[in-house]
């Protein structure tokens, strides 16, 4: 094919084949495909990159594909990412996080949901190390000096005490957290909605240098993408996805710290918002999700850590549906001895029937859903047989 | 008797003989007394009065009542308060409040428990009419500006709504409440730990004289007496008990304004608690209480009155133990219902099944008990068969 050859032309030789299809094929679906993930997990990422570009593909795979199939900056991309002292991270490399679940979590209703299909990542550690134990903090833009300085507080306490602080980069809340835990010479990741080559917002550029030093800097999208409405949403969930827990320092009423919030629910990690005065519409997000059970109430790294202390479930857990309960441990498992063996219960009778705190029993149960032990009916939760 | 001799010839004609007897008992006992109030009930004040000076009781009674059996100024009592433009009330009179359960809650554990045994009243309304929709509104006498602030918004705009703003005349959170009700004109309640003639915090002179010519000032001590420690706590149950919520808007982890809420659970009250920022002291009980889920988290004057909307119980309901399930309606009703035949359910259970919201089923569960429908295990709430 003449595409072959030009590709071909077009490789340096200090690239390896296999890594440049997965930069074509990132670049092509510039966020997850769960499809095409299958299909390079079956068949190899060149196979799949010749496919793409024939255009031999499923129709689904077909129309996601065809806008840029044609585009290979494959080789420029690895380039432009090692300039920076960054990677191309997927899915067939050891430093892969666990994405605990994100593959199922509304994948069929919500574009820019599920695992990503690859991530470009600038920080010297590996990935998955870094968000062994990690805590999202996120909150508004507009933040008030009480928000900063509570998030300083917090993310300060978390990172002495190894944690690695997730965030967006964004100003507020967001950049005060990534300080306060460079500040104690602690860890901090910065999910992009853009590149990674480029700075947003703009002046974060120092700030996403020194985090890409002493943490990393992660997105799944191609150098020299740009930050779109869409590309926030997608990056919410990375930041849920890479935490054990997210807390919203302070949030508006339709701040998208929420729909990070949203997202945690979804994957069963605890959301937990910081309260504050009445009277700041700046708490108005965060009082509201407390109120309104939500979000657990926390005011200090001390209630982040007794909230959002690691599910406990074991590593080997199957992403595949099973239904050998050997492999729950910890709460899961609790919170699955309290169904009853016919019937339903709600999330409050779990509570009190398994002993397991009402925060950790709705962590507990999508991970439960998710991994076929049980599901949720119109009265409530039952095991599945 | 040369008891009676004098005391005929103190009573001055204006003033009724079994009226004097109740002035007379009521600065003997100063504070509620369950069974001297049984006695009255049965055999009229007059003649217990008599049976009190004789020292004719039961042991427990003469301890409780010998120090002041001699002591009598009752009518004098009766002039000062005449004078204030006030009254005793006893509970023979029509005005004398439903007291929802006071008469069982603590009794058995604490002094400063059950039902007061006469109130001395300042203000030109029945009490009954003054506390039908009534919510307690305290905190600390250290208020910051913010809690202040948020005192006046929701006080006032409660009493707008038509509701009683009832409180206990302190600086700071109490002070603001009543101000904040006379403010746009409507009504207000202050207890006090001390005679109603005397005015205290003395700084609240003014305030206090207003209240009583728009609200009542009220206290169960008579004419004279000072205000002390085992008072203040005694006072805090009759704000719970006159209310049917109570709304802490500031309170340090050690303030009464908690000892308030306490009783306020105790006696079936919701609880309800506004958020502040985490770096204030003045908030650390409130946001605590939220955190703990002792309290509802509210922001305004719609989240109190959607929290302390009236626990429906008929009025006909008796205070003594009934299996008569008629007698029950609303949220009671369905809580009660949502009891199994045999075996125990959680809260949180009883609310899943009874779609009342676990602050109402929390309200709900000590009148059911205390009224002898239903039991509490260790394994949870059961129905009394």
């Amino acid at each position: 094919m003449a595409g072959e050859t030009e590709e071909a032309q077009a490789v340096p030789v200090n690239h390896d084949p296999r890594r440049l299809a997965w930069a074509y094929l990132a670049r092509v679906v510039q966020g997850p495909s769960p499809q095409l993930a299958r299909l390079v997990a079956d068949n190899g990422p060149e196979e799949v990159a010749r496919a793409v570009r024939a255009g031999a593909l499923p129709d689904e795979l077909v129309a996601r594909t065809a806008a840029r199939a044609q585009v290979d900056t494959a080789a420029s991309d690895l380039d432009v990412v090692a300039a920076l002292g960054g990677r191309l991270v997927t899915p067939e490399d050891d430093e892969w996080p666990q994405w605990r679940f994100l593959a199922f979590a509304g994948v069929e209703r919500e574009a820019g949901a599920g695992e990503p299909f690859a991530l470009w990542v600038v920080g010297s550690r590996p990935l998955a190390e870094l968000t062994d134990r990690a805590v999202g903090i996120v909150g508004t833009r507009a933040a008030s000096s009480y928000g900063e300085h509570v998030t300083g507080e917090i993310a300060g306490d978390l990172a002495v005490d190894g944690w690695t602080v997730v965030s967006g980069a964004a100003f507020g809340i967001d950049g005060a957290a990534h300080r306060a835990a460079l500040g104690v010479g602690g860890t901090t990741i910065a999910v992009l909605a853009c590149g990674i080559d480029r700075a947003y917002p703009a002046g974060h550029a120092r700030l996403l240098r020194q985090i890409a030093r002493e943490g990393a800097v992660v997105s799944e999208y191609p150098p020299g993408t740009s930050p779109a409405r869409y590309r926030f949403l997608a990056r919410n969930r990375l930041v849920a996805a890479m935490s054990d827990g997210v807390v919203v320092v302070e949030a508006g009423w339709r701040s998208g710290a929420r729909n990070t919030a949203a997202w945690a629910r979804k994957l069963g990690r605890p959301v937990m918002a910081v309260p504050g005065p009445v009277t700041a519409a700046s708490s108005t997000g965060c009082n509201r999700m407390i109120r309104e059970g939500e979000a657990a109430l926390v005011t200090c790294a001390g209630d982040v850590v007794e909230v959002a202390g690691p599910i406990e479930l074991r590593d080997e857990l199957p992403m595949v549906a099973s239904r050998d309960t050997d492999v729950l441990t910890g709460d899961v498992l609790l919170v699955y001895e309290a169904l009853p063996a016919s019937g339903t219960r709600g999330t409050g009778e779990l509570s009190v029937e398994s002993g397991v705190p009402i925060e950790r029993v709705r962590a507990s149960l999508p991970l439960l859903e998710l991994e076929g032990f049980v599901g949720l009916g119109d009265t409530g939760w039952f095991r599945r047989t």
